[in-house]
């Protein structure tokens, strides 16, 4: 619901509106917002609305994605089946192939014994003349199918089970093309690899303070033309005593690297027109306060832009520290410059201006 | 045809052609337009130019395609087969993978049995010695060929029919190659899939009113630096008395959110430089107005840029209507954010300012 | 060579330099030109240079490669087998591939003759007893190797012809991996079918004239965003009488559409701050003029950008003919727009204003 | 570390502080920078930060990767399998497939021996009756599953040994999917084959100097729309003596080409406000001067954005040196404009201006 008031009930117009064209209008004392003032608001709320006026537990959850429940969604946009088998852990894949490889075999084996098992010849060679072997036999033959692997010591008889059988290995061919398609995919994904730092601090920066957080490249391939977007959500109070959640868009020292190869230490300086201004830790925790911050840039082997958010809530933000050095110049003698990743969540007491 | 009026014929351009130099020629007060000005109004035509004078059933389709006719159109351009293999439903792709697969081994066993099928080895085991059953036996061994199972309980004897078989399996090869490709384009293809509101509304809008309408992202995946633009086409009538078709750019409370994760109600205030200033239902549709909407975004996923198209027309803008909530708030107790999909299209009535 | 005169000789630098900064020996009065001048001069180069100062066939192609040769190239960058193998016709594609698949197992057949035909059990049965009977036997056991059918009627036998399939069928998997993604690099990559109307023209346009164009994209998917730009590349002749090539951007009534449905009629309009103001068809061709033109846009079912390239040069200009109408309007009657693609290289004669 | 001191030790305000609002803190006369020039300097750093202050062996390694150590890097960040398989030359790509291959074979093979030789039927057919005979013909029989090729001359009998083969052939589907997808990634990742000039040089430009180096497009294939930002990096010394690494951006005369067909000398005009005005040779080398480059364009076969960085150090540059033409006009008759890349690197003497 980005869009602010859209169903305002018509206001007791009185004498200013008779003299008003609908253009003037706009701008509304009572509010004491110019329109564009307005819109310069609405622009910062990064899509989130002005409505969500109770405390939340968070905007954005710690692995970027958004807190926001999707009632009534219709089952097949929910599952996405290619966007879960996409991003679901390795390990969930895999087991997911294995599963879905030995059902399959289950489920034509159960087949191909309904057409009767004298119709797979040669399967007396491979697995024992009982129920449960002649089963196996069957699975075992299906496998060979599906994966077009075709022995060929089992083989298929007559119409019926040949028939079935052709039909299983051009479904194994599908299969076989998805599981190529879903490993490049799950490969060939852009996402950036970045580690915020544990918590964000407030610290001395030149001779008034900042609010910082610092970021690394968890991964040794290349970003590049790195932007960094910061906003402050927080509860304010209207005069009329209601709350609403209000956005601010945080000036950063720089928003843009060119080049990312080692860490990067963000800052918003806190001067007199930061909404930070002679903020308190008590007032950030009272106000429901979360920086929420977008990151964008371009993974360097496959030119991909690649998108990360990240959000501090109040709690997250230490007053009066500040980030120990990770970089340690080029001490090794040889020239080279060197980062000690481990060092990114370590902070040390600082007295602020 | 963008180019208005590319053909004019000669002006007769009596005394004041004389004193003007080519330049101020252009700006015509004839015509009331300074050359830039109708630049501008030609930059909103968004492509489809002002010679479609008479009414339109529409312009741009439900499904985002444009409502034009090419007639004389190559027969290959036409086909495009592998763009319509990449947008046609699944269970329609899915019927002509298996026809294909099941017509090529009609092929190719017509022209084993051609070759005869003395040269299967093995056929005999397989299917009855009657014209059918040999000419099963060469389908079920064309297909064992064709998906590269090759059991080899039926194989090929001599030179004609290996060397068949060498070139099917090859072709066998190609056409997996094919399928892998078209799955994984099928799936990786970029899509945006926004919901709009069935209907369009005009409602009150802080103390004006606006045109509105909402959409919702119906995929659970995100989808990020979403931008909206919005045009107003219709019909107008020329000093001569001749009719065109102008085309408006709508200005929007807000065109862009650079998160989507619930609702978006776009608002297009109802200023007094607004086109629809002033305008009621009837000449909405006397005009033969339509609302051209064009968003792009951009697919989290895979990070792609994805774009929609839409467009309301005047039957489907309902006045004095106001959409009802689909944010609300953090009522479960949790503090997450729930929206309710179904919510979308519900409207109530509500009195105009 | 795109920097005009990297290498110019020391000037006699006289009683001037001695007063001036080297800012200001930039700007020097005997060129005539500013710095910024120079610059934009450049900037409409388009990346040919002015050192092409003799009349050349054309500088862009029909098929919108540059008409530049590339002496000393290595043989491998010359070859770059990946982009060819892409861009070349499916024709030659599929030749090639049936071209190698075939020397494939030509090869591998003689390896396998030379480690002894006992060692491919069953090849007997397959092929007579003959030198060539045998050899054709080891081709196909060759070609159920490369394309894993593996029927089994031949078999390898001993350690040595045992290994030559094991690395076969390997071999033979990568082969199959490298036509898939050959095969889906065919498809997917992102193509402009458009189509240039075979003359440009010059046009009356509202009271001046015009120099034109038409365009229509020749596939049924949609283009989005389409953008032209267009230069003009003529020969001029400096003060010392010497020749040089100089690039000018022609201003075009209209730069961008958002939608590219039916057909677009560039135009450049002749105002008298054109280069082509005044300009006679005589001057065009003394001048070696050509017409560049870059055209950009997104290719609506990947969403994936697209670039092509075109020019007219002089003799492909007509003088005083103006387009054919393609857009009949909605005259089907079921309000449908049709425009008529094989109309777009008709013109008319018209006398230019 | 971009943000240049963070962690600055609260400063003795002293009068000063008292009279000023925290705003008008940031801008420190004795540091004699302004907020925004603070930040105009940070903006050239391109991320390395000014913390490297002293000499070092390059920034930018010839290969256009970051001459940065990362410690304690997590064993799989620093793996990215997929990145290096992408990236790694394709000797060492297909010798590792080669690898994997005959050592999963052997992993297999011993399974196999394991569940015991009596299990895989035929195999006293294809290699002889000793341990290392057995061995190998469980070696082949799983090279046959493993690639799918399936003779079935030795075929696996019982429980465990078919289902042993069955998990092979679908762990042999799954090796293929990736290798089709790795091999898919190799050719179409887009790289840019920029070639640089071996030395950058000092050389006369107009009446005044120039540095300049010269660049070639490596491939056939075509690149558009190339852009390029030159950086230097320098150690400057403080009031206080202390050292720190400065960047400048050095201004072009001229940013983008829209096409590269040939060759391009970069130029940075030497004027007054140039970094490098009044520069000796000495002064370049004593302040350990680095040019950093970074190029981006667009590949015209798949459209694709490339980026590529290089560096010349001071002791790359040579003084009073200018580049030999490469472009030859139309000399061939036929109007075809010629280019030698391999006189990319040749420079000869000239006096400077």
């Amino acid at each position: 619901m980005h869009s602010s008031d859209t169903s305002k009930p018509k206001r007791a117009a009185g004498d200013k509106a008779a003299a008003r064209g609908p253009k003037q209008r706009l701008v509304d004392q009572h509010r004491g917002n110019s329109e564009l003032v307005e819109q310069e608001e609405q622009r910062k709320d990064l899509g989130f609305g002005t409505r969500i006026n109770e405390s939340v537990s968070r905007l954005i959850n710690k692995d970027g994605t958004f807190n926001v429940n999707r009632r009534n969604e219709g089952f097949w946009n929910r599952i996405n089946i290619y966007h879960r088998l996409i991003t679901i852990p390795w390990i969930k894949f895999l087991g997911l192939v294995l599963t879905f490889y030995l059902s399959s075999n289950v489920v034509f084996a159960t087949l191909y014994s309904l057409l009767g098992y004298e119709n797979l010849s040669g399967i007396e060679n491979v697995t024992p003349d009982t129920p449960i072997g002649r089963f196996m036999g069957a699975f075992f033959f299906s496998s060979q199918t599906l994966t077009t692997v075709g022995y060929g010591h089992i083989s298929p008889v007559g119409y019926w089970t040949s028939g079935l059988a052709a039909i299983e290995s051009m479904f194994g061919l599908l299969l076989f093309a998805l599981a190529t398609g879903l490993l490049y995919g799950r490969f060939s994904r852009p996402v950036a690899h970045i580690r915020f730092s544990r918590n964000a601090v407030f610290a001395p920066y030149l001779d008034i303070n900042g609010w910082m957080f610092r970021i690394i490249n968890e991964r040794g391939n290349q970003l590049i033309d790195v932007q960094v977007e910061v906003s402050l959500s927080r509860l304010e109070t209207k005069a009329d005593g209601s709350s609403y959640r209000r956005y601010y868009g945080l000036k950063l020292e720089r928003t843009k690297v060119n080049f990312f190869p080692a860490n990067w230490t963000l800052v918003h300086p806190i001067t007199d027109d930061s909404p930070l201004y002679n903020c308190t830790a008590e007032q950030l925790a009272d106000s429901d306060a979360e920086f929420l911050i977008l990151l964008r840039g371009v993974e360097d082997t496959f030119n991909q832009t690649v998108h990360c958010r990240y959000s501090y809530r109040y709690n997250e933000v230490r007053w009066g520290e500040k980030f120990k050095p990770m970089f340690s110049g080029s001490m090794d003698g040889e020239g080279t410059v060197t980062v000690d990743l481990n060092q990114l969540d370590e902070t040390e007491p600082v007295s602020l201006n």
